[in-house]
């Protein structure tokens, strides 16, 4: 499968994120895009010299007026027509609201025309079972997804603030707790689309893992919704790597807004004139245009991603770990082997960075291995 | 030609200039350099809707402190393993010498391994005759050049920050202001290697004008210093478009980085083990790294700014002026013929964008059509 500029169509995306000097937030997203040839306007909600793995960070963050502002300017100059947005990360309740703002503008500015605006909105709060946002940034995120086309929680977004009743702990359980969400992201959030983009279910799923062997399989599980609100259930399960990278729910999210413009535009015509791009009911879960673009999101994922495990092993084998800058942060409190810890933990995050600029084909040809597959309710 | 990702060096660039929504300062050159297979960090000095040609713009300006802080971010996680700094763009006198503290502190790193760190410096001042910055900023460039491995200024800044001597201003002497300019930036700065970006000489030039047509000839003029503080001067003439693009100074100097390493890694072996790569003094001014580096640019640059006239005349013909957007300022107070002037002004401006991410073959496959040329002092 080789794709070509002229597959894919003309799509301008305002990308509304976090900027840092590696893969991740809006510097993973805006590439990924672009490679993909979207015109790309990143709005940075912060500006970071580096992600949270790091454990340590220096940056600024773009207060909510200087994001109203930055979008106001846009907005002055006629330069706001945008197919897509895309929100990602921000920094805290009120950037998040501004980001809602702009959202709701940009569709009662395309209302005239449905499906001439998507917005897929990627509520970034946590994950692991770990929120790292400040406690008021939940409600500002259930404030605005009622207004989102399509969203991507990872599996501890979806259950921890979308779905009303507590969840139940036993492994049993989960696919019960994830239909459960992503029938109350449809029914009571209004949301048409949705995929959980990381869940870890039991073996007792269609995982390829026997009870001797640790799952080792993600399942990624979407939905779009039918006309009575019932969810319209699709899984793809695809080989876990057996490392931790940052910034794959962000590259998800890009990839997601290229690839489903994309099988919109293949689907019947009528589909991208219809509000939210919702498939009429006759269209089965496997069919589905987000089904289809879930496909290639996650085949291009796995090969840049096992690539970059292929770097980071070689990197860990044969790098130097002491090799390089001479940096010290001032301190002095710290034991030699505290200090030696620290750097060996940098070298490591270091080490895992996603390797994207050269792995451009695998973005823009993906080869489909881990197929779509019904997951009934 | 063909460009494989394997034939371009690995390169890791910081970059520090402006971020915008469209293809100028930062937001151009990341692109450039990671389609040609660059890791890029971006520094962002500013954060603006959109360039300065739409005459109105919002956003934000990074303070000199918050830039060192980042710089400080990355630093205390060992990050700061850049091969080339490409510093561009800064708002304010405090942000340049910001910027020359940057790459002052990275030479110092790299002095143990001579080559291994290069520093290309874009002085940007102003254009067309005019100054678009303070005017403290004039004396910070000049403070830090002296540590710049290559600066790209256009034809305005060489000539009016870097030349000592008043310029005449006959037509018949703009060569030899040009050659005054650039020995003195070898002589007196001591910066190694200079590309001025754009001149426009007298019909007497090389041009294929003849006295009856206005010069349709670009001229792209640079040097590698020789061993006894002469210039090495070479010429590329290239047609010149119709048309007024933002952003291509900021193209030119990240194809220059990345094309510049590329020539230095094709030749002799010690080069690139070499303070600055300057060439010795047997290499003619026409087989410099240097010249064969700004041959590629040049291709790739006329060949990408053809198609963005092309998409913008197809605009001015079939686009609506109307069409879009319904924002408004906020102000009133303009008369219907001065808003009706100001909107067809922003249309006319972004049609001209420059259209970069359905060209990046254009980029990696440079046809090289204008020759460097030896140009006598």
């Amino acid at each position: 499968m080789s794709l070509q500029d002229e597959d894919l169509p003309e799509t301008r995306v305002l990308a509304i994120a976090s900027h840092l000097f590696r893969y991740v937030g809006n510097t993973m997203a805006t590439f990924v895009m672009q490679s993909l040839g979207c015109e790309v306007a990143a709005l940075n909600t912060v500006q970071f010299s580096n992600h949270t793995g790091y454990r340590q960070v220096k940056g600024t963050e773009t207060t909510a007026q200087e994001i109203m502002d930055l979008y106001q300017g846009l907005r002055q100059s006629y330069l706001v027509d945008f197919d897509v947005l895309l929100s990602g990360y921000a920094p805290n309740a009120a950037a998040v609201r501004a980001a809602g703002e702009i959202g709701l503008d940009l569709q009662r500015k395309a209302k005239e025309k449905p499906g001439s605006f998507f917005w897929v909105l990627d509520p970034v709060m946590g994950d692991q079972g770990q929120r790292y946002v400040n406690e008021d940034v939940v409600p500002a995120y259930k404030d605005i997804i009622c207004h989102a086309d399509l969203i991507l929680p990872n599996q501890f977004e979806a259950e921890s603030a979308f779905a009303s009743r507590k969840r139940k702990r036993d492994a049993e359980s989960q696919e019960e707790n994830l239909t459960e969400a992503i029938t109350e992201i449809h029914r009571i959030y209004s949301v048409p689309h949705v995929v959980v983009t990381s869940a870890q279910l039991s073996n007792l799923s269609h995982s390829a893992a026997t009870p001797s062997t640790p799952p080792s399989v993600l399942t990624v599980i979407g939905s779009t919704v039918r006309s009575d609100g019932s969810p319209r259930l699709f899984r793809i399960d695809v080989p876990a790597l057996d490392c931790f990278f940052n910034g794959t729910g962000d590259m998800f999210a890009a990839l997601t807004v290229a690839r489903l413009r994309e099988a919109v535009f293949a689907a019947d015509p009528t589909l991208r004139h219809t509000k939210s791009w919702i498939s009429p009911d006759d269209i089965v879960p496997t069919s589905l245009p987000l089904a289809r673009a879930t496909e290639k999101v996650l085949a291009s994922m796995h090969s840049v991603l096992e690539k970059t495990m292929e770097a980071r092993d070689l990197e860990l084998r044969t790098g130097n770990i002491t090799a390089g800058d001479t940096a010290s942060d001032g301190s002095h409190e710290h034991s030699a082997s505290e200090d030696a810890q620290k750097r060996e933990h940098l070298w490591r995050t270091k080490a895992a960075e996603v390797r994207l600029v050269r792995n451009v084909k695998l973005l823009r040809n993906p080869v489909v291995e881990s197929k779509v597959q019904e997951w009934s309710e």
